[in-house]
């Protein structure tokens, strides 16, 4: 039986990053990482196989290469069981042996209990190659498709979809009243809304999916209202779960959301045993109540957590900010933190400072584009708690400074004295600054100044 | 004689913001901006008036349509002098008496005592549009042009004056051994120079101007080493200094660079006068020695404290991070905080985590360009002093992170350990993220289990 002090399950971004995490702090220890499939595709490159990228296979982790340069071994298998006593990991083809374990086995999409949801043609997102590449057969010979679900996946989809085929009639069904309702306030969701339309994409929303309706094949889609949607393709998009199964057999503690509980230095139940990204149970960084977010950038962090705390506490995960961007019709949507319905159902008071301004100065500079910058903070102590941002795709990096200002608590104040860096070939100018300006419009509420 | 609660001198960014600031925090004041000039330049604008933008009077801060709307007057007249005890402000064509009276004087460009700096075709970096326009005219029948200086308004001058008219022979000539040696580490300095030389603009280091030659006109450079470079246009960026005229003859408390003196709240040695953008005095944020650094960012962050304060204390200006930027060559050069060789001489011991890839995942996604990200960090503390971005133009906004990070003081470890948004068409992925990676790397050489 093969023995290694580290064994990783799993080498999507959780794992692939937790292996050169170990690597990095415990250079002297034997790391082997178990993974289902030789290729690992970039989760949220997915969307982007379907019409910017047009092939799975140029859409993958390069875990190949990854791993050599850090000597990692890596072995395709499929876990079946962990042997917590023995410290031993049950495969498929072979057992293995550890003294550290990481489960990073990530999530699996939601597949509601409706019924044809097993028909032929009817897709959920699965983060396998194999899989996708079907899918991609699928989209080449389908013409009118529906999405359900108007999240990320949706909506990128959606858009990708288009784009690979003008002719392809696309239609995303979402229950509640817009879509990424979720992740952004409601005038960005309306913004996002109006650059699906213009691409001809048609959203059904305040609709519930009753039927998928077909023989074999799928044929439509019944809604609460009696419409039936035609379709020969249809993608569920409406979110993912823990993919907890090998830490429920072996009785790890399992949380709320159904993550595999860990505490703050990524350690489950079993303290030989780890566990980071979507497989792992999460809290929200503001109020430390269970948080259903999965994010590739959380996974990550998690990672560099449970990576560094092997045989050592050296790092903790102080919960879930939330940070996340997509890009629609060439324009980022980037949110970070709380969106202001969120921060209200938390029970936060609230107040919204908004700027804007062409992210050139002046702004006949080329590469001249809007940017939208919201920020959202508590009222009493003026601490930011969220932040969005529409436009230029720029927007995409400086949601991170946003990020960093969440992490660190800073008030209103701080950022409207920050000294951003701006330029005329690269950003709005210093007077127009749309990050500053939205923080004095907030500091100015804040005081009561304003009437 | 007019009466205003609030007196500002200049309208260029501090004295536009401080004006629009005390508007916020002092609903009810009355408030005048004395300006020069009908027109205000876009500072930072600028050099690209002579390429990119192509005319003076397309570069202005929109300082006519911003005030109405806040009920700020605005006064054309040149401010002669102050008089504190009777407080008031002899202008060339009337005197106004005011309660506050914030100083935004701005800077003038350094003119360095070089035989024949007066000459015909020799011109200065001045703020001004007629000034400006002046320069666009000779521009326009120039084929020579030497650039003495290369900092930012030397290297962005240059490129544009090549971009204009290709015929232009364009020459830089700096004293120090590389371009941008104040702003940059080496290595970033080697890569702008790159982009320089491609452009065909020739760069000659480590040389010093001996002469301006020329009867009326200048003819030619005489340099050091006694070679003359031909020349008919010499535009000096050599560096500004504060425009403390005004302050000086007040008797105002004068500082090491130059600056009129402020404490924390922008108040300077007469308590009714604040002072603000680059004729105020600064120190550093990190070790609170003077600064010479004049940015356009702090001068906006100085405003909105001295805009605030004035009838009562509600913001402290901790000084000076410095966050900067430029595009050369269609590639973003940015760096908040200290280099390498600024931290080492002011005596930190420093550790480096640089990290590039390309800012999309996959990376054959379109706008896919490469992003280098350096971060400085002190030995001890792991505290972080410094940053710069080369590569990918939203750069530009991901300096803007690093900024924060550094005002917030966070270490590698919380860097590292930063929740970055990333997406397929906005960033790198969240494994390769650069911001992060260059965090990790550092953390794991100041915990000294790197070799």
């Amino acid at each position: 039986m093969k023995k290694y002090d580290v064994v990783i399950i799993g080498a999507s971004a959780a794992g692939a990053v937790a292996a050169s995490t170990a690597r990095k702090f415990y250079p002297d220890k034997s790391i082997c990482v178990i993974r289902e499939f030789e290729q690992v595709p970039i989760p949220c490159g997915i969307p982007y196989i379907y019409g910017t990228i047009g092939d799975p296979m140029k859409n993958l982790i390069p875990v190949g290469t990854m791993f050599p340069n850090q000597k990692i071994d890596s072995v395709i298998d499929i876990a079946e069981s962990i042997d917590l006593e023995k410290k031993v990991v049950h495969g498929k083809n072979e057992d293995i042996s550890y003294d550290r374990l990481i489960l990073a086995t990530g999530s699996l999409p939601i597949e509601p209990p409706i019924k044809g949801a097993t028909l032929h043609n009817v897709f959920a997102i699965h983060k396998n190659t194999p899989y996708l590449t079907k899918l991609m057969e699928q989209v080449k010979v389908s013409q009118k498709i529906v999405i359900i679900g108007g999240g990320f996946i949706g909506v990128e989809m959606a858009e990708e979809l288009k784009k690979n085929n003008p002719e392809h009639e696309v239609t995303i069904i979402e229950m509640q009243d817009r879509c990424l309702n979720l992740v952004y306030d409601k005038d960005f969701c309306d913004l996002a809304e109006k650059e699906l339309i213009e691409q001809g994409i048609r959203i059904l929303t305040q609709s519930r999916v009753m039927e998928i309706k077909g023989k074999e094949k799928v044929e439509g889609i019944l809604l609460d209202n009696g419409d039936v949607i035609p379709a020969d393709l249809v993608i569920l998009g409406i979110g993912c779960k823990a993919n907890n199964q090998l830490g429920k057999l072996a009785n790890l503690k399992i949380g709320p959301t159904g993550g595999i509980v860990v505490d703050f230095y990524m350690q489950t139940s079993d303290p030989f045993v780890f566990a980071c990204g979507d497989c792992a149970e999460k809290t929200s960084f503001f109020d430390k109540t269970p948080s259903s977010l999965r994010l590739a950038s959380i996974a990550t962090m998690e990672a560099r957590v449970a990576g560094s705390n092997l045989f050592m506490q050296h790092r903790m995960n102080h919960g879930v900010v939330g940070c996340f961007s997509t890009a629609l019709h060439g324009k980022a949507f980037a949110s970070a933190g709380l969106t202001s319905d969120e921060a209200v159902r938390k029970g936060y008071q609230i107040v919204i400072g908004d700027a804007e301004s062409v992210n050139r100065h002046p702004g006949l500079m080329p590469g001249s584009a809007l940017m939208k910058v919201r920020l959202i903070f508590e009222k009493s102590e003026g601490i930011i708690v969220g932040g969005q941002i529409f436009g230029a795709l720029s927007g995409g990096e400086l949601i991170n400074a946003i990020s960093a200002f969440i992490s660190k608590k800073m008030t209103a104040d701080d950022i409207a004295l920050f000294q951003a860096g701006t330029h005329p070939a690269l950003t709005a100018s210093p007077i127009a600054y749309q990050l500053v300006n939205a923080a004095e419009s907030a500091s100015v509420k804040l005081r009561s100044f304003a009437k």
